[in-house]
């Protein structure tokens, strides 16, 4: 069994997502978000990496998925999602585990089967595929579907490697 | 005595510079560049929180002055330079040292008097005012005017608040 961390960085709300991989499926564990509430940004960075290394350390997971970015509309906002993201993944670093990257696309193309799928069809896919009941926040349903979209590749992976050898 | 270190992130070098504060003035004490050789992105981050680490448990400075941005001219370098501010901040904060942030015109000011200086000015300022003979890196030159301008700033704070007092 192993469970995979899914993080959705922000400068302002850090989405997380931990699911366990089972034989018998994807089961959830949890998912939350991390609010950064600190005035001043060195404090805020360290609430994202104080945050990030809570919830490796409460739920141990094996693996950490984050989405790439590519290009951003804004240098600003590039700018402070580039920062949230690099402490986010140094958490991740600090605690021995590797990094996986996924383009938005390759999420959406996991979950739903369509590049251009909006936000709230990748949620759908997210609570029916780990049978969450009620409402999710929207960061803490994106970091679930970026765990999901790595569970889904490494298994296509092991399933390529398997049929080749 | 303390012992600042002044950071100039970047996603292929990063600068750093520590000074010492005594009783008789400011002495060097020892700066360089961290150089990202690995390929893939997240190793990457690893060397720079990696490699501040190592300044930081090496040199024991107290505090750490990194420049502050604004604005960039380019969303996708502003998002590679905010990741790897981050990744610098994050093992800065890892160590429990205090980050202080000072604006580019902000250290030119401190350093040649004017805050329109050109980084030719601000280099050489730097060697008189730590008697650096010979040839010195452009990125540690920035990382050393970064932690001379902090000790600047929080000179001139002390000063203040001993004649209000």
């Amino acid at each position: 069994m192993s469970r995979i961390l899914g993080i959705d960085p922000g400068s302002r709300i850090t989405g997380y997502g931990v699911v366990e991989i089972t034989p018998s499926g994807v089961r959830y564990i949890a998912s939350g978000c991390i609010r950064i509430q600190a005035e001043e940004f060195p404090a805020r960075l360290k609430q994202i990496f104080d945050g990030v290394s809570q919830v490796i350390a409460l739920y141990q997971p094996q693996q950490m998925a984050i989405e790439q970015v590519f290009m951003h509309k804004n240098a600003d906002s590039a700018l402070k999602l580039g920062q949230a993201r690099g402490a986010a993944i140094c958490a991740t670093l600090n605690h021995d585990l590797p990094v996986y990257e996924y383009a938005a696309r390759q999420v959406k193309q996991a979950l739903v089967g369509k590049g251009n799928a909006d936000k709230l069809q990748v949620q759908h896919m997210v609570k029916i595929l780990l049978s969450i009941q009620g409402e999710i926040q929207i960061d803490a349903s994106d970091a679930l579907a970026i765990s999901l979209c790595h569970h889904h590749y490494h298994q296509t992976a092991q399933r390529i490697q398997k049929a080749v050898s």
